[in-house]
């Protein structure tokens, strides 16, 4: 700071400052938040001003949050977002596998199934966390370190800004297992990517490679993440070195198949993550984002977020009510498949025997459930 | 369904079904409704479950629809979003030119022009066709048979996604012809394309090709149908071949001009039309759509369709007020110009001839839409 | 009609009509359709012009509507709004006990409960019925004959104006029963009568006197239907004489409590019920209505639709999902309960034992709603 | 519960029952979190189901809120929102003179003034005190003990219901010091009583008595609450005993003038408070709420509150990020106005000395600020 601004400051800030956090800051387990010196446009460190980077921190379970994750996340969005020596927040998690897979299935097949008030309760949580981010006073930035599948995709989406490195996936699981990705997803993906493609991806359950999701606009920016040799090398599972087929559609992004796939295995059994690019990616963009005025950046990402936090604050509360109720049927039904299922049974229920059944006007008893899972027969 | 499935079935489900259709199922002419068996993602028919295929036949009039057409399609939409054996709708035409051109021009001229009452009652009916489509409980594919052009756009757009044959053209003609695209373009083409584009494909009446729709994000996917001595080539019409022209200009599914043009002309003449790739992939899209849970499913395209189904709510009743009024000028005098114009007069007005008029304060009076008509000079 | 009009008619109407019906019109059992002559302000008759009166006709059963009358009454007020010679729709019903009080709750009880996706369909043509309504290209007037309770209060409040006989009741009865009101009254009523008294009359399940309703707002006049001595009084079970207490709080529509309600009550013995007033309110505001340019009274009301539209149609898709998958709890307690409960057990549950089992966490099973059932300790 | 039920729930309920509050329950001075037994409708107590009453305790500065009461506020209506045993929330205040009057207009003068960033963080709290009234699961009943002013106001009228002792004025106070009422009563206020009302009550700073309060809107229900010589009488100081004046105007709630208040301030010296019919409507409420099913209440008053929820989303932000700016000029001059001004010299400064340096395009400058303070001259 220049000696000029220095003495006014010394002069003129109030000798104490309010504490605007709602709670002093807790530690919670499963969620990092570490203050990391920012820097400038010039690579230097700005004396007394930090980037706060919150991790997931589960890679044992593809960094999916536990309830007090939650919890954690929330806590850890409002203290970034009041804390004054903060400029921009990195939302990131541990390792190189996962970003974020969503919530704990477990506990929803255990003991969410059958019982809404409960589950009901569990997406306020939920709900609150992805409203902490998209409400947060710091530009998020999501640094996508892995998969960023489900409610991970749906948390992320959340962000101002997606840069991710190459190799991870992105997509959404809800009707394969008895959800829907309506907590955030179906509001959030038509206004990124339009309607046709976000029918595609909150529906089909088939994930986009990075390179998709940035041609589509899930992304910003994506960096290579495999070595080779020694040497940096696009996704080998994915097409990336032509961009139409021989009939002239887009190919670019699409997941390689046959011998190509096969071949691109190979090179990834030869080559090791370096997320080096990643973070350095990051650091480049939190310095653009605190070469600008506070407020006008504040003022831009409020006015920028609206599209899709007025889709979020409309549909929030009604798509909680549903999956409550949904903890009944579809939720209880794949929540214990994915649960109880294995290798052999697989972790799907037979679809067209469920619709079969209610084909013929079948009421839902928890017979029915029983007889619908893996292995039953 | 497996054995214990079935026992329950037997015992619980109501030995009679109420019947939730509007009205009993009747046949329309110009309408088809074939319920075609259900297959699973191996491929296997699925016993009692079926996919609705809802087929415009009127190829000799592009699959122009009639009002009773319109009124058939309501009742269709209705009956497969009610029927309890149905999954997936598959919503297409007769041929391979024509999937629709939009309403009955002549009609337009001869009975509606001057009479705006009338053309209220006529737009109630194709309103509610659109919404029929947005509000079927099943997922609708539109499967692009042919040109898709005019209403028959705005009828494609409002299902839930688009698979094309790569010959097939997309877009609007209304201003060309005394009409607005607001009949859904209006509301739908900037959700799917962006706001950029949504105005040249609604206002300057210039088709996209099946390739540059699927790139700019009209249909999820498109398929060959021209086969060349026994091979599958792309449509030989458009740019397929490469993305950039030489000053990195995108042309990727543009028109081919000049040489290239006539080129593409020859290899037509000499190829036949095949949809048997485009049946694979519609038949692969309901399997996908098949093997998830029915109320999932239906909650997450329920959700991703609000951004279509908003704007349309918003807009369609001062939307149908307004191209009722306009029956007393400009339709009037673009309808009947159309309807009674031929290939020397051409089939539209002298619009600046008009646009004069109107910068002096001409007044709208049946003398000066006389004087408008193609050869009446 | 004058004679130069006449003529013009002759040479220039379309000799051929188009219908713009979606369906031939049919009878349907429990929905009248009348067409009865309209009147100008001077009370003549207009030759050619008439008013549609559509009316639920099942009294004995407080005129609920059945799956069968719902999709009457949608087909009714399609018929009416592109009937040309039609100005007017009176929406009433038979007898002077009860307008509507809503669906049918014995079938609600044995074919509904546990089964969300029977439900969702029965929903889709309650919710196309208020559409209908709110879509009719005529102004609706609900002339309240009786009772407008529940389901029927919903129907109602879809009308443009409501005319009521001053004995009439106006209420919602969902949270007692195991439903919410989210079949239309609660996007209506905060509009009508502001949020404080929307809250109260979609939660507490009280009925409003016609009195209290048309100085909230939900009806823009009332009449006396009740003679006594062949001389019209007012509602005797109703403060009518004193707008406020000893408080000076608004006791004006209030039911009488005690002796004074006591003594009402003798009076009603006393008296017959005459709706000769309210017919005669209902055909003055038809005369008015015809007087008036069509395009600009169905543009006027067009707009002034809007904001109950609007709030219909972004909620009315989620609450039918819910409702649908609510049948697998509450709503099978409570119309169980209303269907197998009587005089001595009550037709409601004990409210607070439920409650205090979703305190312990208890998950919903069959056992705890049989547990639950009136009379069932 | 009865014994049946009783035993299922020993067998079903989870052992465990997960904890779904964001933090572990904290008392917050100036926070009072009770837990009272609930009652059904026949009086008698509940076991194991309560209502909480949430009570502002800062009688002696007229229950005015500190940051630190703001932060416990958002914290209790939290907790009592995923208490399993609490069926509604009573937010009231310690005390008979107030509810609350707003915010710490000291600390906004002395620490906030000048100082937009810091504002900004504080409304962030004030924003999620709003938020977390609108969002809490159980209903709210505003227990209005006293006056209801400001930011007061604002957050009273977040409340489902609000039940007031007829002593209690209701009002806002922002243009008046600085400030404008976007802390909600912008949004609520024509939602509740219309826009015309609302403009006078969100602009002039003129109270409305509880009796104008409950005419136009605010509240549902108003009680008497002085006691002279024993007996319960209506507010002495506004007009009670009539609703219309000589020229046939509402005076209904108007404030007395003249002799007659002079009269009603005598009356009021020799009475005392009694707030106990006030504790009987609210217990008589709450005991209405409990005989519901509760699913089915919470989706009524989820829906029932989307008016004022979806103003307040649309529009908190916005207002957050002016009334932050709006601390450089007109709030930082009318706080400290009020804080630095006495008897004497009034707390408001001259406005019209403030609207003709304007009119002169005056820039806004700390010299222009000290002169406009009380006194200054």
């Amino acid at each position: 700071m220049n000696p000029t601004t220095q003495k006014l400051v010394e002069q003129n800030a109030p000798a104490q400052l309010v504490d605007h956090n709602l709670v002093p800051e807790t530690v919670c387990p499963g969620v990092l938040y570490e203050k990391r010196p920012a820097r400038n446009l010039k690579g230097e460190v700005v004396p007394g001003l930090y980037n706060v980077w919150i991790s997931l921190d589960n890679p044992k379970q593809y960094n999916s949050y536990t309830t007090d994750m939650v919890k954690g996340l929330i806590l850890a969005f409002r203290a970034a977002s009041c804390a004054r020596d903060v400029a921009s927040v990195v939302f990131t998690a541990v390792g190189d596998k996962a970003f974020c897979t969503g919530g704990n299935t477990k506990e929803y097949a255990e003991y969410y199934a059958g019982n809404p008030q409960e589950y009901r309760q569990y997406m306020r949580l939920f709900n609150d966390m992805v409203s902490a981010i998209l409400g947060c006073d710091k530009p998020v930035i999501c640094r996508v370190n892995g998969m960023r599948i489900g409610g991970g995709q749906e948390i992320g989406m959340a962000a101002d800004f997606t840069v991710a490195q190459d190799l991870a996936n992105f997509g959404q699981a809800g009707p394969k297992h008895g959800s829907a990705a309506i907590g955030g997803a179906t509001d959030f993906l038509p206004l990124m990517i339009g309607c046709e493609q976000a029918m595609v991806s909150g529906t089909l359950c088939e994930p986009f490679s990075a390179h998709k999701a940035n041609r589509l606009g899930i992304c910003m920016q994506i960096v290579p993440a495999l070595k080779v040799d020694g040497k940096f090398i696009a996704n080998p599972l994915v097409v990336t070195d032509r961009y139409l087929d021989e009939f002239g559609r887009i190919i670019h992004g699409e997941f390689k198949t046959g011998d190509e796939l096969a071949a691109g295995k190979e090179l990834m059994k030869r080559g090791e993550i370096d997320l080096s690019l990643l973070d350095e990616a990051v650091e480049k963009l939190c310095a653009k984002l605190i070469s600008t005025f506070p407020e006008c950046l504040t003022k831009s990402f409020e006015e920028l977020r609206k599209p899709k936090l007025d889709a979020w604050n409309r549909n929030k509360e009604n798509s909680r009510a549903w999956l409550a109720l949904n903890m009944m049927n579809e939720a209880r039904t794949g929540f214990r498949a994915f649960n109880e299922g294995n290798k052999e049974t697989g972790r799907e229920i037979e679809f067209t025997d469920l619709r079969q059944a209610l084909a013929k006007g079948m009421p839902w008893t928890p017979e029915l459930i029983e007889s619908l899972m893996p292995g039953a027969k």
